[in-house]
């Protein structure tokens, strides 16, 4: 996993290089278009939170997530013209993601790929257009190269459907992902925090959203924490009663954009409760009020999950090590999970 | 929480009574619209969850789940032109929900409230039709009356939306969740296996995933339990690592439908890997793989999740009793949560 992390600027350099060509590719097939409908599971879903808040937010379109058991279990047909649907799996071999991708074009949708199991992937097979990453082969089971670079094809495909953001600004990407990996920021002291304790909330909300679920999934997957990710209006409905001085949270944010106040002000309620609250990106406003920080990219709020999760992969990391586990094997996990 | 649980039987007939001759009103508004927008937080959102299954499922329409912050953060249009877009609050008096379903219609959505705060609550007014559930006032914290009224006021939706399912079944529902009151199964074995433990998974799929999310909640609010709510299949994609000895999972399922098999098989996993697993409702099937296991309602499983709960929500309130917490008023918490 440690070298897996170490990977990421190459591996998101390689995708955009590959991939920012292709936006006309999108645009041709998003044209036709009203709304998205994502499908995924795992941390493919996580990455889909990204896109969907990407969309809406900055290519106003409506952007959902499927239920695949609708396809799967329930067998259902639903009228899907217009609708334009992003199937990710890092494999491209998750049957389920594959068979809903199938229902959803049978149900009249236009169907997008994203996955790093290249072209002859049964996903990308199944698509009218396949976004394929070049992550190269991910060997620990907890994704961190394979989530990354799933971003990145969502930023391509939110650039190909008109997003009013500067393309450029993920050409910076992987200098400031690099960055992170040399600099993130109070690691060890956060590490020690969370060491003895049974649970945690990781909270963000907006375009981080996605950051605060799959940080949280990394945490459970890898060092077995009971790790809540919910958005910061959920967690004020109802889950802030767990947070004491055995729950601390995590609050993640862009270093910009409209959803950084409240986080801060969370942080604030969070340790006026006598919880610990860390920090992850959110600029000096965050950090100053949190109990530590990791650092963020400096990267705008559009693009910053890219770089956001990247600290996040490395707490992972040095947790399960100090918990005496293998991060990259951890139990009960196989690489590729096949649910129905 | 403990007398609200026991209104339920009341507070679902005269909700029934209420709604059931509306239906028409329901069939005219949703006749010039292809797909659902829920909106909601909180317990709200977990019967979110409930219709968007029974739409998708059953009425042969999309249903998914809004991002409020679109509206209220990002302040972002959308075109909602052919969308129904359902606001769920049990107040009716929270702002985010009220404001997002104004901007719903603002982005030409039409638009349905449903909500315990009565006719002249902000959010029925906002509404073109409003379904006001007869829950009376609910006193705890914790949702449980506006909760299985706020279901019932979505099986009158998917029947006006067309769902291929009997109307009938929907009576005999106050008289089974009186069933279930009177004989909840095996709690007390229950309580005391939860009583020592950090955290507990909940899982369900399909129609019963909203329970599963709800029970989640319930214990995380009331019994400050790490309880993470997941479908069966999210739950097989990473979280599973979690579940140890320390760490039992809690599954949910109706008497019959496509979802039982995998939940049975996955009580079998759960028990194998050491861990306890109990079952809520999925018949003779669930409970007889399960360490212990609460009654389920004797209702199809459309209809089903108006009944689960029922025995969640005791298990939540003796569990909190048992911790030494009053579960009418857990810490950090206000029956109306204002969020931005």
């Amino acid at each position: 996993m440690r070298s897996e992390i170490a990977e990421q600027p190459a591996a998101l350099r390689a995708t955009l290089d590959a991939l920012l060509p292709r936006i006309d590719e999108v645009k041709a097939l998003g044209e036709q278009t009203r709304q998205l409908l994502f499908i995924a599971r795992g941390t493919s879903d996580n990455a889909a939170v990204y896109g969907r808040y990407l969309v809406e937010a900055h290519a106003g379109r409506l952007a959902t997530l499927a239920a695949p058991s609708i396809a799967t279990t329930y067998r259902r047909r639903l009228d899907l013209n217009g609708v334009l649907a992003v199937a990710l799996s890092q494999s491209g071999r998750t049957e389920e993601i594959v068979e809903t991708l199938s229902w959803a074009k049978d149900c009249g949708a236009k169907t997008v790929a994203i996955t790093n199991g290249g072209p002859a992937s049964p996903l990308a097979e199944a698509a009218d257009l396949a976004l394929c990453t070049l992550a190269g082969e991910e060997k620990a089971v907890p994704a961190t190269k394979t989530y990354t670079t799933q971003l990145a094809a969502l930023a391509v495909l939110g650039l190909g459907l008109g997003a009013d953001v500067d393309a450029a600004d993920l050409s910076r990407v992987p200098d400031a992902v690099e960055k992170l990996i040399a600099e993130p920021g109070a690691l060890d002291d956060i590490v020690e925090g969370l060491a003895d304790k049974p649970g945690v909330v990781v909270s963000g909300r907006g375009m981080a959203f996605s950051t605060a679920l799959e940080l949280a999934l990394k945490l459970k997957e890898a060092c077995y924490l009971h790790a809540m990710g919910l958005s910061y209006a959920d967690l004020l409905h109802g889950p802030i009663a767990v947070v004491d001085e055995d729950t601390p949270a995590i609050l993640v944010a862009a270093g910009d954009g409209p959803t950084l106040p409240g986080t801060i002000s969370l942080a604030e309620r969070v340790t006026g409760a006598g919880a610990a609250a860390y920090g992850v990106g959110g600029g000096d406003g965050l950090a100053a009020v949190s109990t530590a920080a990791l650092n963020g990219p400096d990267l705008p709020e559009w693009v910053a999950p890219l770089g956001l999760i990247v600290p996040g992969q490395l707490l992972t990391e040095a947790l399960a090590r100090r918990l005496g586990i293998d991060p990259d094997a951890p139990r009960g996990l196989n690489k590729v999970t096949q649910t129905d």
